[in-house]
């Protein structure tokens, strides 16, 4: 068995972990249906109450003309990003480089929809205005993905998203949000996500990041643009006859946590902070500004696995299952905080962080 | 309220239906899942036992090199022929004018793959060997539908596939089955799936017409051609986090229907024969080949609906939910047997015949 495959089998056997909302099984759909009588009716190809309900509810909260619920995040914005390219005539789009398009779906959006992308910023720093303004390329669309999850969840100020917008809109060019974990930043914004939207053309938004359903994604925009999506969704094979274990999961679990984002936020502040009183741990950002950040460790992997690994079965407490290696000498995972991290008693953290934190300095030159 | 929901109203206050398997209600999923434990690992991106095991299992049946689960047939088939014709370099394809990728998907082919199709054959009739000899164009692949589902689900002999499929072979086209309703046709050409699969290259197959579950697909082939469908998986959006409500519902009815797919062959001739006995009714096929038929019927659609609406109210047996008009004298609607034909009683299916071609024959010149 590999290191890797330790560290999975040792979180396995925590009692308790500070990330996520718990293993993935299939009690997430079990505790969904619970709430329905079995002769609820399956939602149709697109209509049905279930469908059509949970839309409503969306398009209402995103602030939006009309949403569609779609089976996966990656068909909702390539389909997003064709629609707004198909409009203008020109198949140009420009997005972060570590965007979800260009680095998770095997190029999808140039190998359906021959769109090509232009990079903004790097990979070490998010978008700003100026990005924009000094593009050399036209685009039909700019993508910006709140938080910008890869370089560990941070965000553009508010203001500087208003100026992205106003700047868009002289221009003519859509603003397409990448809203994957839209609630998850609503509390450091002190928005609603009906204002954060308000400042795009078109939004996605997730069910499985800090919501916790099983699978699924909101598109949102106006009329004309969800309706052509639908036509889309069923030309890219997501028109399924029924959609209703992923809307039924996302809408149990989307009422469930949705007041609970501000919690995710307090704690993985409380939680990056006691990463970084620790000896070669520095979490990024420095300050959380959503439920997620990433613990950067300037020793290397297969040296900390061990060390994690140690401190599992020492206190029963899981910090992580993934991890990655950064350089020969350091390595980096990422947290999400959910529901667990409010189960875990408040002195065993204390007290992880002490080992931890001693284990660090023996290993650190 | 339009004719048409009245006769849908009518259908469902039936206690009895000829057709399918139920009302398509969340009890399908409830049942399903009543085997699993709540602690069942959720599939994770195509891995995980749920996943793995249903593949294999199809793997098997199909008597193929590999099987992946699909969320659609749409997605699954219109990889099918895009792997096909990038590996020959032509993006050209053969199906029948009424095939699913030319009438269902949008033009997705076209749209997403830039795919052209060749019509083979015509509305009226299916497929022959003759039609693809005299193929004036090249094509990298040819879809059969088996059967050939918008004109009633009409088959060719066994011996004509077997000739197309060595004809393929030696001119080098690749052969794709829609096998949507694979499993029903099995009874009538006495063959097993992995028989009938060995004639052609790739295959896809359904799990929600007879055999009931909630959607999904497979698609299965050589190894080389199913890790390429991966990748476009990913890229159609169709590699959703978790799959496990399809899966699981698959796997369920799957095991529940496919040793009954000869009782619903049986029940379909013993069905058309009743309505090929009434005035003005004549069912296509004549004699069934699979699960299911069309009944197209010599009277303006209106006036049949209302017919159909007292009967349903009289005998409290539903025929049928849909109507098509085929002229403005004319209709037609689509059979298919499943799991209600054979809970009601032979003499009320007598008694309902004989009223509606009492009927027909008031209303008939």
């Amino acid at each position: 068995m590999s290191v890797k495959n330790l560290l999975v089998e040792a979180y396995k056997q925590t009692s308790y972990q500070l990330v996520g909302h718990g293993h993935r099984t299939i009690q997430m759909l079990t505790d969904a249906l619970k709430d329905y009588d079995d002769l609820e009716e399956s939602d149709m190809y697109g209509t049905g109450k279930i469908i059509e309900q949970f839309q409503a509810k969306l398009k209402e909260c995103l602030g939006k003309e009309a949403a569609v619920f779609f089976p996966s995040g990656t068909m909702a914005q390539q389909i997003a990003m064709r629609i707004w390219c198909d409009k203008t005539g020109l198949k140009k789009v420009a997005y972060h480089p570590l965007c979800h398009l260009e680095i998770h779906e095997e190029e999808g959006l140039k190998k359906l929809h021959q769109i090509d992308s232009v990079l903004l910023a790097n990979e070490t720093r998010i978008i700003q205005l100026e990005d924009i303004e000094n593009m050399e390329e036209e685009v039909s669309c700019i993508l910006l993905e709140l938080p910008q999850r890869e370089i560990g969840g941070e965000l553009p100020d508010y203001q500087t998203l208003e100026a992205i917008s106003s700047y868009c809109r002289d221009k003519e060019i859509k603003l397409h949000l990448d809203g994957a974990r839209l609630f998850e930043i609503l509390p450091y914004y002190q928005k609603s996500a009906k204002e954060v939207c308000a400042l795009f053309d078109s939004v996605y938004v997730s069910f499985y990041k800090g919501i916790g359903g099983i699978a699924g994604a909101i598109l949102a925009g106006d009329e004309d643009f969800i309706q052509e999506s639908i036509v889309w969704k069923r030309r890219h094979g997501g028109d399924l006859i029924s959609l209703y274990p992923y809307i039924i999961s996302a809408d149990y679990y989307f009422t469930k946590r949705l007041h609970k984002m501000n919690q995710y936020y307090e704690e993985a502040k409380e939680l990056a902070k006691l990463y970084n009183e620790c000896e070669a741990i520095q979490t990024r950002p420095l300050e959380p500004v959503s439920n997620m950040f990433h613990v950067h460790v300037a020793i290397p992997k297969d040296q900390l696995e061990l060390i994690l690994i140690t401190i599992y079965k020492e206190t029963g407490i899981g910090l992580t299952r993934n991890m990655k290696a950064t350089s020969e000498n350091s390595c980096s995972f990422e947290v999400s905080i959910g529901d667990q991290f409010a189960l875990v008693p408040k002195t065993e953290i204390k007290n992880l962080f002490q080992r931890l934190n001693m284990k660090l300095k023996e290993v650190t030159p």
